[in-house]
C-alpha cells in the first residue's frame, strides 16, 4: 500500500475527519420548545448572571479549540491557513479519541501576530482551553505568552509542550534503566526552535544537570552571537561548563542526546564519543538525526524517535488529550510548570510495568495513558477532578 | 412542567448542545498513520496546490459558523458572547437535525464592528459558510455587508433573511388562499429593525404592490424624520400613495399586517378596519402583537404567529437548514436575492397540499422542507446539486 496515495483516497472517502452532532433530541415541539426558544432562553440568563455556569449549561467544559495559521505545518512548513486542516482535524479527532475531549479547529487567515492575538481573544468566550498549533517560531512565543497573560482559559502550544513533556517522560524511565539521575548527567539539545527551547526549560524543571542546547551554527554560550532573544535567554541557564564548538564537541562524554533538527546529522562516530551508556531520542521526521540500527551498532543503550515503525515512538498523542482533559476537568486557568511535570511523569508511570530499553514509553493505544495524565494534571492543579 | 425549570434542567444533563466526533476510525498505528502523520501529508499538499480542494478533503463542504457578538440574543438583548452560547449551540443542533449540515457555534468577544469583521475573515478559510445570528441593528447590516463584499463564501444574516424568507413564503401560500395577487395588496409592516427591513426587501422582490413600512414613531414616508439610513431608503421604494400617519392609520384596508415588534400593539378595531379577507402575521415574540384569537375575532381571514402552540408558525428553521444545504452543495459563493425567492417558494411548495387557513406552512418537523428548500436553492445558485 502506498500510504500517500491511499490517505489521500481516505481523505476523499471521508469528506473531514470531524462532526458535529447534536446532544439534545429535538424530534418533537416539546423538544424543540427545551432546546432552543422559548426554553433556552432560561440557561442564557443564568449564564448571563454567571458566567462561570457557562461550563456546565454549554459544551465550553469540554471543549478546545485547536489554532494554527498554517506557517509551519508538520514538515510542511508555510502552507497557508486551508492546507493546513487536515492535520488540525485530525488532531481534533486525537483529541476526542484518545482524551474524551471535543475539539474544533480553527486555521487562521493571518499571520500578523496582533491579529492572531485579537481573533483568539475574540472567540475565546466559548472554549474551555486552546491548543495551539503549528505556528512558526518566534511568533509562536509571543502569541502564546500574550494569550496566557489575557485569557482565563489554558492556552498550551502543543510543539513546544507537548513534545516537552513526552520527551521528559522518555527521559525519566530511560535514566531509571540506566541507573544514572538527572542532576548528575549532561545532555545534547540540537535544534533550537519552539520545541528545542521548551524542552530544554522542562528538562531543567526536572533536575538535569547539564544541558548544551546547539543550534546550525553549533552550542550556545554565554557571550555568543544571538540568533534572539530566546537564544540569549537559554544561554544564560545551559551550559554550565562554557563549551563552545559544534554539536560534535557537545556530544562529546555526554549521557543524553535529544534531536529536534534535520535527518543524518549524527553519525556513528558522535554516538561512540558519548559517555556510558548513551541515550539517544533522535525526533527528527520523517527520517531521524541518525536511524535507530546505526545509533545501536554505535553503543546506543536507548533509541527513541518520532516514527511508530520503530520501538519508543516519542509522540505527543500521549500528551496533549489528557493534558486538557485534566486541565478541563478542574477548570484549570492555565497549563502550570508543575502541571507540565506532572504529566510527564504521569506518562512515564504507565510504562513502568515491563519498562525495557524497547519500551521506555506506553504505546499510544494504551486507554490509560490519558487517564494517569488527566489525573495527574488535576491533582497539580491543585483541585479534585471531576467527572 | 414548568418549562423555565425543565429546560434548566435539561441543559445541566446535556452539558452541551452540540459534541464533536471523529469521522475517521484511529484504532490502529496504520490507521494513524493514515489520519495522521505521515498520511495526512498528502491532502494537506493538495489542498496547498488547489485551495478548492478544502472542499473535498476536509469537513469545510458541511461546515457552517454560527457567529453572534451576543448584543441582540432572542428577546433578550445585550446579554454577551458567554451567555448567548446555549442560542447558538440549539441554532446548531437545529442545523444537524434539520439540514444535515455540521453547524459550530462562534461567541465573539467585541462589540466592534471592525473587530468583529476582522474575527470574522480571520476564520473564515475553515468554513463553507457564515450564518450571522443576533447581531444588534444597525452593526448587523455592516458587518453582514462586508463580509459579504470579503468573502467567497454565503454570508447569511438569519434574523433578516431567514425571517423574511419564511413570512415570504406564509404571504405566497397565503395570498392563493385570498385570492389576491401580490401585486395588487397593500402590506403593512410594523417594526423596521433588521428583520423588519429584510421582509420588506424581500416582499418587494416577490411582486408585493405596496408596502407601509411603520417605527415606532408611525409611517415611514419620503421627506420625514429618519432613525437612521436604512429608514431613508426604505421609504424612497415603500408607500407608495405617501401616507403618513401611526400605524392604525396604516392599517385601514390593508390587506396583510406583518408584525415583528412589541406585544399588544394591535386591536381587534385594527384587524377590522383591513380590507377584505386580512391576513395577520403576528409574530412578535412571546407574546404576539394581537392574540389570533381576538383577531379572528375581529375578521381575520388567517393568522401566523411565531409561536408553536398556535397554528401557522412562522418560523427561521423552515429555512435556514435547507438554504445552507442547498448553497453548500453546489458550492455557492453567496446566497443571492434570487436564492432566497427560491427558498421561499421552495417552502410554500411543501404546504401546497391540504393547503387552508390554518396550514399555510409545513410543520417544522416535515423531513421535505429542507430538501425542498436545498433543491431550489442549489437550481437557484445555477448549478446541479451535487449530494
Amino acid at each position: 500500500m502506498d500510504i500517500k496515495e491511499e490517505a489521500l483516497r481516505k481523505h476523499r472517502e471521508w469528506q473531514g475527519k470531524i462532526e458535529i452532532t447534536s446532544r439534545a433530541p429535538i424530534t418533537s415541539r416539546e423538544e424543540l420548545a427545551l432546546a432552543y426558544t422559548p426554553g433556552v432562553a432560561q440557561p442564557c440568563l443564568e449564564i448571563q448572571k454567571d458566567p462561570a455556569l457557562s461550563y456546565q449549561l454549554t459544551r465550553r467544559g469540554n471543549l478546545v479549540a485547536v489554532i494554527t495559521d498554517g506557517t509551519a505545518v508538520l514538515g510542511l512548513g508555510d502552507i497557508g491557513p486551508e492546507a493546513a486542516m487536515p492535520v488540525m482535524e485530525g488532531k481534533c479527532a486525537l483529541f476526542k479519541e484518545f482524551g474524551g475531549v471535543d475539539a474544533f479547529p480553527i486555521c487562521i487567515n493571518s499571520k500578523d501576530t496582533e491579529e492572531i492575538i485579537r481573533t483568539i481573544q475574540c472567540i475565546a468566550p466559548g472554549f474551555g482551553g486552546i491548543n495551539l498549533e503549528d505556528i512558526s517560531a518566534p511568533r509562536c512565543f509571543e502569541i502564546e505568552r500574550r494569550l496566557r497573560e489575557s485569557l482565563s482559559i489554558p492556552v498550551f502550544h502543543d510543539d513546544q509542550h507537548g513534545t516537552a513533556i513526552v520527551v521528559g517522560a522518555a527521559l525519566i524511565n530511560s535514566l531509571k534503566l540506566a541507573g544514572k539521575r538527572p542532576e548528575d548527567i549532561t545532555l545534547v539539545i540540537n535544534g533550537a526552535g519552539a520545541a528545542g527551547i521548551a524542552i530544554c526549560k522542562l528538562l531543567l524543571q526536572l533536575g538535569v544537570g547539564d544541558i548544551i542546547l546547539c543550534d546550525r551554527e553549533g552550542i550556545l554560550a554565554r557571550g555568543g552571537h544571538f540568533l534572539n532573544d530566546a537564544h540569549r535567554e537559554m544561554a544564560e541557564v545551559t551550559n554550565r561548563f562554557h563549551r563552545t564548538g559544534l554539536l560534535a564537541d557537545a556530544m562529546k562524554g555526554a549521557d543524553v542526546f535529544v534531536g529536534v533538527s534535520r535527518p543524518g546529522l549524527v553519525t556513528g562516530e558522535m554516538v561512540r564519543s558519548m559517555g556510558e551508556k548513551p541515550i539517544v531520542f533522535a525526533m527528527a521526521n520523517p527520517t531521524p538525526e541518525i536511524m535507530p540500527e546505526e545509533a545501536r551498532a554505535a553503543g546506543a543503550f536507548i533509541v527513541g524517535t518520532g516514527r511508530s515503525d520503530f520501538p519508543n515512538q516519542i509522540n505527543n498523542v500521549l500528551a496533549f488529550p489528557g493534558i486538557f482533559r485534566g486541565a478541563l476537568s478542574v477548570r484549570a486557568k492555565a497549563i502550570t510548570e508543575e502541571m507540565k511535570l506532572a504529566a510527564a511523569r504521569g506518562i512515564a508511570a504507565i510504562a513502568r510495568d515491563g519498562l525495557s530499553t524497547e519500551y521506555i514509553l506506553p504505546d499510544p493505544f494504551d486507554r490509560r495513558v490519558a487517564e494517569s495524565v488527566a489525573r495527574a494534571v488535576a491533582r497539580s492543579a491543585g483541585k479534585s477532578a471531576e467527572q
